[in-house]
């Protein structure tokens, strides 16, 4: 076994993204196999075998990091409440990986926590220990560091920052209630509030016609595509509008935290986030607003670097310290 | 020198509250001294005379620990903005009472925090680590535990839960904003909903009663008092509501909070939450629709136990870990 060779992997419905490598260079190997959305036994099968190819015969790896989404018990390892994979629900997550990679020190976390881990080591949070991310995607996921410590929760049910709400009265969430984030800044919410926008008599002539073109294909790239290219045209009026509506809803939520936490820096990813500053000047205009101590209004607010590779970096640098924190007592 | 003697106090603008005593009996001593608005060394020495009063002669205290409104850096040990103490801007407690108490141990706190710490020990927060504290005051303060630490952010900017924003379009706040939650739930806020109510045509006799006969002497126990006595009158309506939507607003900063921290338990204190029930009640079922995570839902909403002594004691209980994290490098 080589104990310096360190696994993570990021499980989504339909893949999981490795990545497997050592200190130097943790990304030495990277890539996906397929999920089976009804058995994490058949998917660290998987797993397994890809790492096999990869590696000389009989050689071992040291430590395994799994991220997935859902509530992840991290104190028995397992596996709660997890919509995009029904048949994983209530699973044994840390013991299958166990069996998958025999004597390896096996790591757990929520996906957007193990992302987090990910940019505070390796991306947009280095040399930050209080940092706060925020994932932009169907929905919007959140996480928190504080001393350079993941924040689980009591019941592991921190981090839902997706679902803080900035408006009782405003647009529904697909959680039930109304005016969460992720109402505002998922693309979820973003493209129902672009047909919104489009059905108005008074939109304007491009995005009403991206809207009609695009149909159920429409995404939130679309929408950036047109704010941005026309810039100058009367065209783009609207789509800018709604990454600037999104962002001042999205810098609403990060005054709020920055009120409650005061972090070195709050890292903004997911998929919306590749509007850039679309989205981002209009947030860090709005939160600023809203901090009360002077020295944090100008905290930092990045967008990520690591793309969707986050999650899976951090699940590999959370298995390196799982096994450095373990090997002290298997060497007495 | 007494090493076992603990000293605990809060600066406010017209007395500083102190307790006096050890391990076993930490408030064997509690009272108050005047504090002097412009002057914290002439705040302290009066103090000293206090404790020396109370002491046999020569005998000093192990440990002073101080509570203090504002921005409180606990590493330089200095006051920065603290708007009802304007003399002591800049002010170096630390050193201050270095001087006020030779050869003790001294610990620094913002008044809030300094409040957990003490409900943490030995009230509302017993046996919990990762606690959340409101104190509705005139305005709103908060503080925040994680792991048995207070977080004071990275700037000391944590804990000002008061001005996260609830609606953009609210009611405005002190701060300069519109709809913190200080602007709902601070007796300044809620005296303000108060009027506005009595003004309104349709108001209940009661309150408008009551809102014409108080003036500017009008408190929030008058409200709940109307609240409270006249129960199946008519006339208590309004001022039922006015608790009910103040309760439900803080259950929305509650339930944000809930989300983002799932801590063991949040603790609320302050004049305001004098009114029990009548606003505690709608903040546990405001705050229970808004948790995500189903086992958080119903995370205890407790009244704070310590009443005005709690950041006393909390600066005693924070002067006792300082001197017992010292203590050894100083025998050695």
């Amino acid at each position: 076994m080589n104990r310096s060779l360190i696994l993570g992997a990021d499980v989504g419905g339909t893949y999981v993204k490795y990545v497997l490598g050592d200190g130097d260079e943790p990304g030495r190997w990277t890539g996906e196999v397929p999920s089976d959305p009804a058995s994490p036994a058949t998917t660290f099968g998987r797993l397994a075998a890809r790492v096999a190819e990869l590696l000389p015969p009989a050689a071992g790896i040291g430590a395994a990091g799994l991220a997935c989404a859902g509530i992840v018990d991290v104190r028995t390892g397992r596996l709660g409440r997890t919509p995009n994979l029904p048949g994983w629900e209530g699973a044994d997550l840390a013991g299958l990986m166990g069996i998958a990679f025999p004597g390896a020190a096996i790591a757990l976390a929520n996906d957007v926590n193990a992302a987090l881990a990910g940019e505070a080591r390796f991306g947009a949070g280095r040399n930050g220990s209080d940092l706060v991310m925020l994932a932009l995607g169907t929905g919007v996921g959140g996480a928190v560091m504080i001393e350079g410590r993941l924040l689980a929760g009591h019941r592991f049910g921190a981090g839902e920052i997706g679902h803080t709400i900035l408006d009782v009265a405003g647009p529904p969430c697909n959680c039930g209630n109304r005016g969460c984030l992720e109402a505002y800044a998922g693309s979820r919410g973003l493209l129902a509030a672009a047909r919104r926008r489009a059905a108005a008599p008074d939109c304007s002539p491009g995005l009403r016609a991206l809207v009609a073109e695009r149909g159920d294909l429409l995404t939130t790239r679309d929408l950036a595509d047109l704010a941005t290219v026309s810039d100058l045209a009367a065209a783009d009026r609207d789509a800018a509008a709604l990454f600037r509506e999104a962002g001042e809803r999205l810098g609403q939520a990060v005054g709020n935290l920055l009120n409650v936490l005061d972090p070195d820096r709050v890292i903004i990813g997911g998929g919306v986030a590749a509007a850039g500053e679309l989205l981002l000047g209009p947030c860090r205009e709005a939160a600023a607003r809203i901090v009360l101590c002077e020295a944090a209004r100008s905290t930092p607010i990045v967008p990520a670097q690591l793309g969707s590779a986050a999650a899976a970096f951090g699940a590999a640098h959370l298995a390196a310290i799982h096994l450095a924190a373990a090997a002290p007592r298997e060497r007495s």
